[in-house]
């Protein structure tokens, strides 16, 4: 399916300060416009020295070093060694001209204006070598890259205070069924509360998409036409949860085919839940019907719109799948082949690692839909997971 | 050290409609209102029948009802069955008074206005007791609960458009250092651009802190002092990364003491990394002194500040920890019993399992800091984690 997700265009890029770019996606490859460190670094506290002259240092045969100063933190280290010669240094100070090596203090004694070296120090031995870190001109992050707390840092590190990003994409929400009420009202006897909406706008939100609410439309064409044609005109992805009844799928195909400029690129999913889904691209916009049932409406959300979504916001790769663990199955799993079955699960831990339980539900219950920790997976051409079988588990967010 | 959270107050309890909750703690334990389903619905299409009419249906020997009429979706159920009659439902539907089963559409088949069921009926097969789902005062989630899209979902059914959560609380990020500049300087030779600021800022916009950042402060008394207090000022929680000199350390411990109402209540984790982790309370404000290497002071705010911003926000047990898989060592991993060791690993898959890949990197490069997908926890007791064997990792959010 993610194939078809080319056909359309990908978000605006525009730029972001970084303090706003958490879990956005980069839209271009980052170069470093310098080198990191700029000059050799030492990491360990210690002295700095020229490593020729500790050759053969022992224990209790050390070399002695005259000691000519220390390299404050935040100092530029303009004290040149002569040979025979040493400073105080610690972690992450730059090594003074000529130096090229660290002793850990460790290794030295320190008596007034000498140190005595006790081992001899390598070349280059606890520093860091200019440019080790990132080289100017080499590739620092590919586009697609997700910003993490950790990539913040390195990019602060770097000087990219602002960052290349996508636009996160607009996400119109309508529900169907003559059956649904808003949930702020006590249903009549009939009708149940709508619960898509929320699930979907919460998982909207989860995946960096900008969700609004279209409400409830009942089964009726012209209804439904009219929410999705408002829809489609103010969001770049319209969801339309519903099908309790087959009129609404027939409905929405209809509406589709209705549409200038549109293409139905999916209907039905070799997937369970979900085998109603439907996907069509109207202009450059994307058209969602999911199923009606809640569980089956949020899977198909996770394993088809937020790829979806976070492929507009240029995530690529795995970085359009849910977090993937493994763990093995506590149960038998049947499966049919020619189709991808996603089994709710619980984890729990064992002695022979991670536990996979699957839990097996009234599907109309929506008390179980929160207890979920995530989805085994059975790939389409197995017939099913075997007791003790490792499974693929996409982790809930 | 998570008992010391105890010590501060969470933050206040406010109401927040659901479509701006996700990612928030339930305050409060939420009773179910009514029961769910209110009256029995189907969980498959079929005909709905009184279960006793059924009895003794078999393949070629049907029991023939008499079809009334059909249970439109959101119609309320009016008709009541007398006996030898049935109606078409469809899943969902409520069943009509004096129904208590539903025939599959596979095991029933219609003639004009006769329906021939070929099984027998279990009474209340394919059906949703009422409050099968939620009985009226039944607890639906505890207090501490963490709002996914599918509790979301669950609220909105329930009729919980406005949920109690805590006050997200405020952050005030200072960096210590003579030797940091802001990024968007070019460091002269012997500085270097702050990274912690960034790393730990997006760090509490994930955690769900609000950050603000107080800028860099020179290796100063008086400097260091100013700036506490006006961060401890204006938020509940303040964090000081710094400490490449000790120095830094032993200001912050003597701002911490100089201060009215405040208490030390650690003084070095055993933690690695993270031994200098300092915590304070000052009033009902928390006070962290971080380590100043960049990927310590990362780790530090996941397995310690991240726990307390999120105890703020009301969450409970597990729920304050990142999300923890099981992972088997590539190779021996040294540790060193009566210190909780945290190792940076990529996952990786194999046959026997997920494997967690220790990363061995110079600690001053910033180039790895973006590279783990977790950490491997080594705990106190242990002396290491052999290869092949079962370990703990927490994912990175």
């Amino acid at each position: 399916m993610f194939e078809k997700f080319r056909l359309f265009e990908k978000g605006a890029i525009k730029r972001l300060p970084l303090t706003e770019a958490l879990n956005t996606f980069l839209a271009e490859d980052l170069i470093s416009p310098e080198n990191l460190p700029p000059a050799p670094r030492a990491t360990m506290d210690g002295y700095a020295v020229r490593a020729k002259d500790t050759f053969g240092a022992r224990e209790n045969e050390p070399v002695v070093l005259e000691l000519v100063g220390e390299i404050k933190m935040g100092e530029a280290p303009l004290l040149s060694l002569n040979p025979g010669q040493t400073v105080r240094i610690a972690t992450g100070g730059f090594l003074p001209p000529r130096a090229d090596a660290v002793v850990m203090l460790e290794h030295a004694e320190e008596n007034q204006n000498l140190v005595e070296i006790k081992r001899p120090a390598a070349p280059h031995q606890h520093t860091l070598l200019p440019g080790e870190d990132f080289s100017e001109g080499a590739l620092v992050f590919k586009a697609g890259q997700r910003i993490t707390p950790a990539v913040a840092g390195v990019l602060a590190g770097l000087g990219f205070t602002e960052v290349p990003v996508r636009e996160r994409p607009k996400v119109g929400i309508i529900s169907t069924g003559d059956e649904l009420v808003p949930p702020e009202e006590k249903p009549p006897l009939g009708k149940i509360r709508d619960i898509n909406s929320y699930s979907l706008y919460a998982a909207t939100q989860e995946a960096g998409g900008i969700p609004t609410l279209y409400g409830i439309v009942p089964d009726d064409r012209t209804a439904l036409s009219t929410a999705v044609e408002k829809a489609l005109a103010e969001n770049q992805v319209v969801l339309i949860s519903g099908g309790s009844s087959v009129g609404t799928r027939d409905y929405t195909l209809e509406i589709i085919k209705n549409l200038p400029e549109s293409e139905l690129l999916c209907h039905g999913l070799a997937v369970r839940p979900g085998k109603p889904t439907i996907l069509a691209k109207v202009k450059n916009k994307a058209l969602f019907g999911l199923p009606g049932q809640v569980a089956s409406a949020l899977l198909i959300f996770y394993v088809l719109v937020r790829p979806f979504l976070l492929y507009l916001q240029g995530a690529e790769g795995e970085g359009l799948l849910l977090k993937r663990i493994w763990a093995k199955a506590s149960r038998n799993i049947p499966s049919v082949a020619g189709r991808e079955d996603f089994v709710r699960v619980k984890i729990t831990s064992s002695p022979e690692g991670p536990i996979a339980n699957p839990i097996f539900k009234k599907s109309g219950l929506i008390s179980s839909m929160a207890e979920a920790d995530g989805f085994l997976r059975i790939p389409e051409e197995a017939e099913g997971i075997y007791q003790g079988e490792w499974a693929e588990i996409y982790l809930l967010p």
